[in-house]
């Protein structure tokens, strides 16, 4: 079996549970239909599989180094992304005008989720470029877009986002670099920029960052906050490259895990002139940004969910072939060993993991399936819609796989033992790897008071109603059928207790209590969530089951499984952490600084 | 402050809350009172923070690698491991008629435990000496004894546990290795060992191998292995080295973690005879090597939590000192920003830890205690009591904290942020090193099977029972006081809810089925022990909390606030997984490996 991509449960998602050929049947995607796109996907498993997956090892344990100013790092990495690029794959995410495929998002984000599961330190070079390039293209003019873009596209060029500075990571409010306005209409860059992914590297000609900067005389704040492409290497009216942009590689970054993307100290305009050039409008930097932030969170989601996945089936794997132990009752020493799927805390271990995986990839495949469905609606109402659902969606798909697919990551490395702790094998790999989904693109917390002190109250709650709305149908949907009758009463239920909660939590007088807990909120909104995809699971695999034989049948009933450990083992959880939220408990908010170790 | 151990809680353990003075009173400890403990805490801390911690970072970074058969590492581990040996902290672990410094488990535990967390990989090498030594004291002959024990108490040679194989991991029923009796009553001894922590090194000039082994015509299984005393070179009478002993190191395991802790494949007399020396009677291996295994066990929980303690006390100092953002509400983005310990996220990460390590604590010093009077006890009824108390106690004691303590490290990450995430910085180290405490010394799974299957019906009931009276006794003392009695009447509850959940299980038809879940009841048995450890810490609080003033005052309402947090966030965990064990629920149980992904 392959262990970066679970290509009946890809199909399951796409064509079964989510409904994808709705999307195709739209004029936008005419060139595809599903023929075509498991063509792109038998194309892109093999060039992951054989390019990528095989030196993630070694890449991990022979991470880039600082020589000379300069970063070195081993050749795999090069050649892989020239054969992604010679393959055309950087085209998967772009629409035809740019030059790109055209795909529905769903298809774009599943094809990149299999080299992110192969080697995601290389993956991540062109995510970078791909949300750079996206941002260019929605606020750039035209003169950047033309003189940029097609390079980026074509991933000759990579790019960066450039937001973090030493002082300042999750507060932009306080980052000091300085764009100073040129006679020319270009703008001189001074400053640091820190945690710089892909920041510099000699894989590709020339990098395009988007940095976050203020110019003299701006508000203080995110509001004097404006948006800057700054090349590596400054380049003509012709698209050539003229000479160095004069921005210094400070220092790498030594991480637990991502050991091959490169992550940068880079100082601006210190050695000689870093020239910018303004993206949008002035002071509106912060806001363009986050034009591109859905996207770019839903991405890092979607990666925690595939590094889960990647331990999950490694470590399947690993169980079903590798012998220990006899069955519980069997005292005969001179008995076969049994594989170790046979034992019931593995079939635990592994159902956990599987729960969470596919749990989390069913969420992020309907999230990009909004996305497109905000790009084709054919009424304002469904646009407003699909929006309101993605802003509420979205701190929850950035955030529960980086939570519960890293919790995955730790049982695959269970499952393997002794042997899942070694280097030998991917699983400790993933689980550092992971590690850092909680951090970047908002911290765990961010999204937490993103959720419950913003998106529950957008457009009057418009959101939190569009949702109930679609968890609502789902349960309707399933309410017919008898073998799913108590996860749509418990799941009902839990909407109401995510209403209770809100209630009490409107009502605190005091802000900041209220939203004292609001991680345990996100956690538990989107284990509401994680259910309700996995009630739409459960009624596509009792379809299927109708007609499934053999394999098929076996695949219908482990989803059918799935469903109920998530709903028997884990949505109980999420109604105690509303609880809490709901209590406006003050045990940890009171606390003073001295009273944790009395000094 | 420092940041590998919290004294003013180490006191608070000791003397408020677990009464050690008990122990002090005995004649057997007559050389020692507080102000002499704490001279040698005072020793302790001052070397590990000296010659221990500050190239925990390095030695990580740069691990003991293979070349031409040996093994090569840097310097400082063995000047660390010599600077121990000449402040005779060797001595701790023994008795006075060892050479020892005969002191309460507890002591030692707790001096063991500052350089556990000043540097995992170091204090290692002094562990395993330790617990080969304790075993060879306990089962060796005279003989034996003379010849390999002082040098193994001294430090001058190192030892070893040998158990797995490469085929063998939790199986040990399954070992192969091979010793065949020889005419001068010793044994040669052929096989492959794996995953041998401290296996090889240059750091001692001998290392004493205690490795389990088959003689010939043994019966199949465990009720076949024998225990052989294996040193990696011979000794003649006088106690000199004469030669190698043809044990060759044939790899290094390169870990995720404890990295500086050398991992070994041997061969045992592929290049020439390997001998050994049995230790107790043939086929007795096994249960001789568990006469220590409570004591091994309570180590590796207590590892685990001293490493839950290094992140905690590491994110602590950094919170307190580490300015970014504002309090919510505050719009001002000219007003200087807050420290990150003023966060409500960051202090309920921190609150968490300091619960979560702060428990485990209070309960391994509490069984370490136990071990004590196991030694100390006036009658054979509570050296029974003891033993039985510890019986039930280990398997929480080494998996609790391995799970939880784990968890506060992941917690210490996200605190530092994208910092936390750099080898920077200790707090990821500490997280990759304490991911392998649910690995060896029995993996999480056995433990549950232990505790659920085993440990709660030995005699009759009674190690059930004697826990039971002792939290009973706890509660009894607490439920005067007004601000304990919730917490009283929800552990008196939890306990209620064991029973239940035991009477549910052994009315199961199927015994397999009846353990399906018995990690989750491990994981849930832990947590109710830990309420009960907090609310001894509460009980001691309040007390001190009469007396106490300024710094002390704000101690004691820290730690009343993680009682409160345990029982408030916590314990209802436990309960919800009492539920499941107690139904029986077989949704894992009956997954066939074909259903997880329909291959």
């Amino acid at each position: 079996m392959s262990t970066i991509v679970n290509r009946r449960d890809l199909d399951f998602l796409l064509y079964e549970a989510l409904g994808i050929d709705e999307l195709l049947a739209n004029p936008r995607y005419s060139d595809y239909d599903r023929e075509s796109i498991t063509a792109i996907f038998d194309l892109s498993q093999t060039l992951a599989e054989e390019q990528f997956q095989p030196f993630a090892g070694y890449l991990d344990q022979n991470e880039p180094q600082y020589v000379d100013g300069k970063v070195q790092m081993i050749p795999e990495v090069k050649e892989a992304l020239n054969a992604y690029r010679e393959a055309g794959l950087f085209a998967t995410g772009y629409d035809a005008d740019l030059g790109g495929m055209q795909l529905p998002w769903v298809v774009h984000q599943s094809i990149s989720a299999i080299f992110t599961t192969a080697n995601t330190s290389v993956s991540n070079y062109v995510f970078l470029t791909q949300g750079a390039a996206n941002l260019l293209n929605a606020c750039g003019s035209q003169e950047l877009k033309d003189k940029y873009l097609p390079k980026m596209v074509s991933g000759d060029w990579f790019g960066t986002m450039c937001l973090s500075e030493p002082h300042a990571g999750s507060s932009l409010a306080d980052i000091r670099s300085k764009a100073t306005p040129q006679a020319d209409g270009s703008y001189k860059i001074t400053g640091t920029k820190m945690w710089i992914s892909g920041g510099d590297h000699e894989i590709t000609d020339n990098i395009v960052h988007m940095v976050l900067a203020k110019v003299p005389d701006s508000p203080a704040g995110v509001k004097g906050i404006s948006l800057f492409l700054v090349p590596k290497n400054r380049v003509d009216d012709n698209g050539d490259i003229i000479g160095s942009n004069n921005i210094a590689l400070a220092g790498l970054n030594h991480k637990m895990g991502h050991k091959g993307t490169t992550n940068c100290l880079l100082n601006f305009g210190e050695s000689g002139d870093t020239i910018g050039h303004l993206v949008g409008n002035v002071n509106e930097g912060l806001a363009n940004m986050f034009h591109m932030m859905n996207e770019a969170r839903i991405a890092v989601g979607m990666g925690a969910t595939v590094i889960g996945l990647g331990g999950y089936l490694y470590s399947l794997d690993y169980a079903r072939n590798r012998p220990q132990g006899r069955h519980l009752g069997n005292k005969d020493p001179e008995s076969p060993m049994v594989m170790i799927s046979e034992h019931a805390d593995v079939k635990r271990m592994l159902m956990t993991q599987k729960a969470f995986v596919e749990g989390a990839q069913a969420l992020l495949m309907y999230s990009a399936i909004l996305l497109d469905r905000q790009q084709l609606a054919d009424s304002e109402d469904e646009r407003v819609k699909a929006n309101l659902l993605l802003e509420l969606l979205t701190p929850i798909c950035k955030s529960w796989p980086s939570e519960f697919c890293l919790e995955a990551n730790k049982l695959a490395i269970q499952v393997l033992g002794g042997y899942g702790y070694t280097v030998e094998y991917p699983v400790e790999r993933y689980y550092r790897d992971n590690r850092l989904n909680h951090i970047h693109e908002g911290t765990h917390a961010i999204h937490g008071l993103d959720i419950l002190g913003r998106k529950v109250r957008i457009a009057n709650g418009a959101a939190l109603h569009a949702l109930r709305d679609e968890i609502m149908e789902t349960i309707t949907d399933c309410a017919q059928d008898a073998s799913l009758q108590a996860h749509c009463q418990q799941l009902g239920d839990a909407l109401k207790t995510v209403q209770l909660t809100l209630d009490a939590v409107s009502k605190c007088p005091d802000p900041s209590l209220a939203l004292a807990n609001a991680t345990l909120f996100l956690d538990a909104m989107g284990h509401v969530v994680i259910a309700w995809m996995w009630l739409q699971q459960a009624k596509a695999a009792q379809l299927g089951l109708a007609n499934g034989e053999g394999h098929d049948a076996a695949f219908y009933q482990g989803k059918l499984a799935a469903c109920r450990f998530f709903y028997r083992y884990e949505l109980p959880k999420a109604i105690e952490k509303f609880d809490l939220v709901a209590s406006l408990d003050d045990t940890c908010f009171n606390l003073s600084a001295e009273q944790f170790v009395g000094i």
